[in-house]
């Protein structure tokens, strides 16, 4: 598995399209099956102004993501990425793709929205999907989400392998020593879960906006695979990963913490 | 805040309460106002039997209990610790009691129970409380508990400040570098829930069981305020909070990840 932290320039969008092929073949080039990229990876985040943010849309059949599915016929891997949805409701959708050789398996529409992103985009209301792969069976969501516990406990409750996460974390200070406490939550929520989640962010300061950095593959216990990234350059975070571990639960003789849950309190 | 890591020993329940209070002076003498204690602390973990569980219960109002309130009441302190409760209802439950100078305000029985347990204690079916104490409002729920993000969410929701854990973290190999998991899981949850979270684990091997220790105290913004602590000594670990910071969750100018949650979407 790779999750692909690229730089991505803001309504770069030819640049940021080849950026994220070239990671993509790159990555298929090291041997990864499932590639994820980050969130808005064609468009770039720091929209200045509506006009700006539909200018760089396109819809899910459009070029970036008919782009992403050709490549992945072409190496026969399955590939999630963030881009800047146009709907056929004329509504702006900050979503992701899974594309693999059979082409677009699933988009998903973030659904909590990240300071001004409300300015420029509709939220979702639909669960993350999980798409049975090749590889696994494979959740999605973006950013923000993943720091909601109800949210990313729905996917691992309806079977994901693989929780894929496209990012933009923007950069906060972090203390001394620390990982991002946004990658701490993904190794929290991976545990909890007992489910792989990998996060790709992006690099390359935008309109006064730097990022974490930070992507990584967490296992199923917690722990890193791959990564976490430093915050600055491009990095391509790769683990050997048989996501089908992910489905035996069992944490001691008697314990599975999807079994273990008790719904009925749970209000 | 105070998480007392101390040694325990199974059976041995005159000198574990004097651990216990010994750890209470202590930390209150050096000025914490909130005191952990781990999870079953006068009776030990790794019973052998049931006979050997009911023997070590004692009821809420019983010599254990008892004891934390009237060492809090002279310290002026709140204390929140863990014991083998025997229930009116002669059942034993895995308990934690909030005992303040007004007596006991809180007993919570351990919802999810971790792999022997379930011989030994009947699982409890009441929610964490929440209460309001001299320093902030304070949750509780034991060990395994945390582990599920619903059951972290609820005292969030109901408005803790802090939530506070006693443990018995059972020790797993841990890969080099790394905080154990059951760590990283506080550390994800507090910041999710932006919350301060504090475990009080203990130490010393019980019929071949060792511990994670990692007592510590997490901010709401996740990062480690003290600890966590080593796995094999008692420790004290102390943190200097303000309780009513969790109250602000705003994380942007727009972001506040209670407010932000879509409830109608979590199914």
């Amino acid at each position: 598995m790779a999750a692909c932290q690229v730089s991505l320039r803001v309504g770069e969008i030819a640049r940021n399209q080849s950026t994220a092929l070239e990671a993509i073949f790159s990555a298929a080039g090291a041997g990864a099956s499932v590639i994820i990229l980050p969130e808005l990876t064609p468009s770039g985040y720091v929209f200045e102004s509506v006009a700006e943010a539909r200018a760089a849309a396109e819809p899910a059949d459009g070029p970036t993501v008919t782009g992403w599915a050709a490549a992945a016929a072409d190496r026969g891997v399955v590939v999630i990425g963030g881009f800047d949805e146009l709907g056929a409701d004329g509504q702006l959708y900050n979503s992701a793709a899974l594309v693999d050789p059979g082409g677009v398996r699933a988009v998903y529409r973030k659904v909590h929205l990240w300071d001004a992103e409300s300015d420029f985009f509709t939220p979702g209301t639909a669960p993350p999907p999980v798409v049975d792969t090749a590889f696994g069976r494979i959740g999605m969501m973006i950013c923000y989400d993943v720091e909601f516990p109800e949210w990313v406990r729905a996917p691992a409750l309806a079977g994901a392998d693989l929780l894929a996460v496209p990012t933009n974390w923007p950069a906060e200070p972090v203390p001394p020593g620390e990982r991002p406490n946004v990658v701490l939550n993904v190794q929290g929520a991976a545990f909890a879960n007992r489910m792989f989640i990998a996060a790709a962010c992006r690099v390359g300061a935008e309109r006064g906006v730097t990022w974490v950095g930070g992507s990584l593959v967490a296992g199923p216990d917690g722990y890193p695979l791959a990564g976490p990234a430093g915050p600055s350059e491009p990095e391509l975070i790769i683990a050997d990963c048989d996501l089908t571990r992910a489905r035996d639960k069992a944490t001691s003789a008697r314990n599975d913490p999807h079994r273990d849950r008790r719904p009925a309190l749970y209000g």
